[in-house]
């Protein structure tokens, strides 16, 4: 079947095999106009941007730069695809159906060689399903986690497995904890990234047997990673009382991942329905709400989740960084600047050589 | 070991074998006058409520309600308990060292049949812990799920499980999916609660192994609960939509249930800590947040755990309610009608009853 499917090598004239981001220019909900408007923002805030290829329909693609300026801009090039995926599209349909979809067009670029890395905004299991299919996983790694970056109180934590891998075995649990420390790193600059492994009671033996054997293998790892010991779900909004130990890798599968990360963007919404409401009460409290409004907005700025540029899908063969489907020019913008940086620092190199490691310091310890 | 134990029997004096709710009065953050303000309201706005025995130390107990002129209440017991659980303690150490704790005189109560209720603040892994060992499980099920209450836009779900078993089998989801209908009918007087299955992503085969057993089952169950399918994260807080589909119970195993509710318990947190200092930022808005003061308050009282009453642990021999370690008199006095109403319902015997429909229609489907 993957014979069948027509490569990105027979459509496309020869691309230098360079740093470059194939930027999925179609799928997300602002449309073309505002990843061209991402992509004007990124190169010109940074000089040492990766190149650029924008993949979509020429024509509008085109159009939308050529509108903002920057058709030729020398870092800027194009990569046409002629369908669209969709948020209701299923990955395997898409993989048998929607071959020349931008989404799928732009993970094969980085397939051959032709860009090392992609930014898109459709829709995360056709994202994660493709690319997983078509990149294959680093070596020593054989599932991709997806990570994600989340407020706390006095900052924000990386959430690793954001819905990648449902049946995780503890190697892979590892394994997200050393994708979410080098993420942590380059992302915030934090040097020691303190890494939880998220459960339900924190004494030695609580949880289930995923966790038990995930701790005891995350304790031989010596300081290839902070491990800070089981967290529970109270303490990851925290910042870390009053010794500021607050977690920055929250550790946990995809499964778990998954259903955390859409039921905190769902109580989110329902907190600031039900307080708006609370506050269109009355004429008085609507007084109150307006000279309070900035407030409202800044926690709606910190709270929501298109801000933050990009979910990493970590441990695949090439970078590759969803953005929010409803994802403004500034998060896209962040979403490119990332996938910049991840393909700067070499971070899956970095992280095959700390699998290797972790799984030699952990065979040690089985046999001392 | 059990043998070893001295049971309530040898201490206290027989008491009538009825519908007693066995109240712990210690091991509550404010204390057991706030337990006792929370009985003496429980006595007097429901007439019909099963008498109250009072555990913990007897003199500190009897004392608080002399004070609030309900010590002679010709519903109100005593039962004298030396120790108390601190929020610190381990199950299995207190079930070794503090056998004369408050928490296990009141389950002891039931498992004689001196009462046939507990309610209590202890801590939740004590309480379910010790509930479970001493009382066993109902016919046919094999673990036990704690319930919780949460508030979602327009209404409350039922969370189940939300702690009390975190390696759950299909049959355990199965379980816990008919004891969270049969808590739902009661709690929110809903005919025909509509069930969730909590998972990754809605389209059959999705999710894990785990889920795609359940939802088999689920199906086979018929009109035996009212099964609407998978549900994501993001659905739960939501009223529905438009067609006000809402899910009352929404089925998980005891992992991802209590990592769900201690995050979102630590995010809603979170959530107001920021939005007040946003409001504190400066004196237009500390003008805006005063006049608009009754808003907060509103969302505060939506949204703070300690406002339900009780979270039943369902699938033991006996009612078991666990209130929130802070709760007030307010929600110690809805636990108590909860345990009452549970009591009068025979809720008990209606799970035995249609786990044993559920056993036959699932081996009838497999052989059909």
């Amino acid at each position: 079947m993957e014979a069948a499917i027509p490569t990105a090598a027979q459509t496309v004239p020869p691309i230098e095999r360079v740093n470059r981001i194939a930027v999925d220019a179609m799928g997300g909900d602002l449309g073309p106009a505002e990843v061209v408007a991402a992509a004007k923002l990124a190169l010109s805030e940074f000089p040492d941007l990766s190149p650029v290829t924008l993949v979509g329909d020429e024509a509008i693609v085109r159009k939308h730069a050529a509108e903002a300026g920057i058709e030729n801009h020398p870092k800027l090039s194009y990569f046409h695809a002629s369908e669209v995926i969709t948020m209701d599209d299923k990955p395997l349909v898409v993989l048998k159906k929607k071959k020349d979809a931008s989404t799928i067009r732009a993970i094969e670029l980085v397939k051959l060689g032709a860009a090392r890395a992609v930014v898109s905004c459709a829709n995360t299991g056709c994202l994660v399903g493709a690319s997983i299919i078509k990149l294959r996983t680093l070596k020593g790694a054989d599932r991709a986690a997806l990570s994600a970056i989340i407020p706390r109180d006095g900052g924000h934590f990386v959430l690793i497995d954001a819905g990648a891998n449902p049946e995780a075995k503890p190697e892979h649990l590892v394994h997200n904890a050393i994708m979410g420390s080098h993420f942590s790193r380059l992302e915030f600059g934090i040097e020691k990234p303190r890494v939880g492994l998220l459960t339900i009671g924190t004494e030695e033996g609580k949880g289930n047997a995923l966790i038990t054997q995930t701790h005891e293998a995350l304790k031989r790892l010596g300081d290839l990673i902070n491990y800070a010991g089981p967290v529970e779900g109270f303490q990851i909004f925290t910042n870390g009382g009053e010794h500021g130990q607050a977690i920055d890798v929250v550790v946990c599968d995809g499964f778990v991942g998954n259903i955390c990360l859409k039921s905190w963007e769902s109580l989110a919404k329902f907190f600031t329905t039900e307080l708006k409401r609370n506050l269109m009460a009355n004429p008085v409290r609507k007084l109150g709400a307006l000279l309070a409004k900035g407030a409202f907005g800044e926690l709606r700025e910190r709270v929501k989740p298109e801000r933050y540029g990009g979910a990493p899908l970590l441990g695949v063969k090439g970078v590759v960084v969803k953005a929010h489907g409803s994802a403004n020019r500034q998060a896209l913008k962040n979403a490119i600047f990332d996938a910049s940086e991840m393909i700067k620092t070499d971070i899956n190199q970095l992280i095959e050589n700390d699998i290797a490691r972790a799984q030699a310091l952990i065979e040690n310890a089985g046999e001392a």
